[in-house]
């Protein structure tokens, strides 16, 4: 039996998770489980799963959850030290990391140091500090499994593989809801049409970084850090089906790919299980019932902020905490409808562009990197 | 440094392996060559490679090499058992079993009786006697290295995967020339445009199997020896692109696939550095070049060998030895124009389903009921 605790337990890879180990129930146990505003969530995964701490992000819902007399031997935490607690709880044999955005660096490191499995969704952690996280798994002997599916299917691929002899990495992107229009029919896209995706059901952030390929970004430069991997063994290739995650050009001239059905439970529950494979309660995939799978590559003037992180690739790290930060910023002002789609990445490019060049030495060099990008992001953006 | 000996040095794997052992002179030598009657070409390769030991088919073509007055220190043998002589030669490291067909069975014994590594191209080796050559090989330590290309991607995607945990390998095939036609036209194609291979330059032989399937039908019969694979997990797709050579499923819902350009120098290098990958002198394969990969079901009814194939993986191995010595017959019979097209698998399925069950004890068992279906096959055409 192992102990999982969920770090973003009520977000779409939280509840996930979840639903895996509840088929998995005499292999795995829910000990810890952190959460943001979803209080009433929270309060029915509490009652099913039974951990043994919890958190949310708000001292006042934690107060209010501790009066709902749970008659549960649980304690309650909150705020950024809450989900910091549930990350690093003596008992986790293996922590989700699934919270969004940058919010979820500090618990990534407390899981981290405390040496367990890292099963790692939120991508920002690797994107802003990837090397002080690599540093740290190395020091306290965590094992991180990207959960992410494109880095699953790459780790999957590179099983025993030297990576020395990988040539390229191609991580497949959807193309979002946009890559079939043209350049100027893009820029003014409404909200609600960014946010349907064609193949994943995701959170709106997600959905939004899908449509500008910001998201495709993102990964390239978690992907750096995961796999240890110079710039130009990185690429991305457009696969409008969803069904190839990955590929892995070996320097002999094979392929490896990973394919799937596209449901976060499989790279999942890989986390999970890894180094064995469980039996999955989806249906398997059928390639004679899809039919076709095709590749393209991608238009950089099109989605421009996948440039960008291809520059980003050959930066200091501080670069990527910056275009993570003011991307984080902008796409927040446009579900706000406070900017157009195409201002997202104006604004994006012009921060990070104009970021100074700070070594980062501590968690907090990049906090503060992340602020000052953020607060120049807001502030452009309420001067026009 | 590793010597490579490569039984059927003049045929098209045979040439392939001597191009990539060119290009890689300071880690193979080759010490040992056999062929069958291109006695012109052996000669060339034995001037260029300086093998210590070579084998021709025939007694009187041996002896004709002799008296080429060489001025090397080479063995020249003939026949059956000059082929196992090359095969079993003690200063072998790596053996190429590339002769085709039946023939290449008791060489290819010997190759495995050595405990070497064996890059095994011959398939038929693994149709008739993949019982005793896995017994053999668990004997003397040799370890087999599939050189067909499906069979070679089948074994990169099991890399250290647990076969427990396989839930299916699907080996594509291009679905040869006449994979698009209807039924009742395949059947009197002419020997010409079964030839005509839509994407591989091959030998005769394994050409027309393409055209009638019977290719893939031995491969998945290969495929059950090679990785003691149950019938069940076993299955073909038609890929007409011949990108993606093999699929394996995992329990877990995640396929792992294995793609590469269109060339036997692939598999064949693999085989030759695995566990290590060097640089192809291959050129990457694009996939954005490629566009689109296919998918399709294979018609039973269109190709009945595949039907009778699946059906080879439920019986013991007489079967499967009759199904290919009755092929071999029909398909020689064909190329001699003596029969239309369609007649080979009526004669292939007539002989084999009327073979009696005998139980394999040892090669010559083998080649007895090789030899009967051979024979019955060649009796029914003449009797037309």
């Amino acid at each position: 039996m192992r102990n999982v605790s969920i770090l973003g337990s009520t977000g779409s890879i939280g509840r996930n998770t979840l639903e895996i180990i509840s088929y998995f129930k005499d292999q795995f146990k829910i000990v810890g489980l952190s959460a943001g505003k979803n209080k009433k969530l929270l309060y029915q995964q509490i009652k099913k799963f039974k951990p043994e701490i919890v958190s949310l992000r708000d001292k006042k819902d934690a107060d209010e959850l501790k009066e709902q007399r749970l008659n549960l031997p649980v304690k309650i935490k909150y705020g950024q030290e809450g989900a910091e607690h549930v990350a690093g709880y003596k008992k986790n044999d293996i922590i989700i990391s699934a919270i969004t955005g940058i919010n979820g660096l500090k618990p990534t490191m407390a899981a981290v140091k405390s040496g367990k499995r890292v099963g790692l969704a939120n991508k920002e952690s690797m994107v802003a500090a990837g090397a002080l996280i690599n540093r740290e798994a190395s020091k306290s002997g965590a094992e991180i499994i990207p959960v992410d599916s494109e880095h699953s299917g790459v780790f999957q691929c590179l099983n025993k593989e030297n990576i020395q002899e990988v040539k390229k990495v191609i991580l497949t992107a959807s193309g979002g809801p946009f890559f079939r229009l043209d350049e100027k029919d893009i820029k003014n896209q409404p909200v609600e049409k960014a946010l349907n995706h064609p193949r994943w059901q995701m959170g709106k952030k997600i959905s939004i970084d899908s449509a500008t390929m910001m998201n495709k970004g993102l990964e390239l430069i978690e992907a750096k850090w995961l796999f240890n991997l110079p710039p130009e063994k990185l690429s991305v290739l457009i696969h409008p089906q969803s069904i190839v995650h990955s590929l892995v050009e070996m320097r002999d001239g094979s392929i490896l790919a990973q394919l799937s059905p596209t449901d976060m439970k499989i790279p999942i529950q890989f986390a999970l299980t890894y180094p064995h494979r469980e039996e999955s309660v989806l249906s398997s995939l059928d390639l004679s019932q899809v039919s076709s799978l095709d590749f393209y590559e991608v238009d950089l003037e099109k989605f421009p902020l996948i440039k960008l992180a291809y520059k980003a690739l050959g930066e200091e790290q501080y670069f990527s905490v910056a275009l993570n930060a003011s991307n984080e910023a902008a796409v927040h002002a446009f579900l706000e409808k406070e900017i157009n789609f195409s201002d997202i990445w104006e604004f994006v490019i012009e921060v990070t562009e104009e970021t100074k060049r700070i070594e980062i030495k501590t968690i907090d060099d990049i906090l503060k990197i992340d602020q000052e990008a953020r607060e120049r992001t807001w502030s452009k953006i309420r001067q026009r």
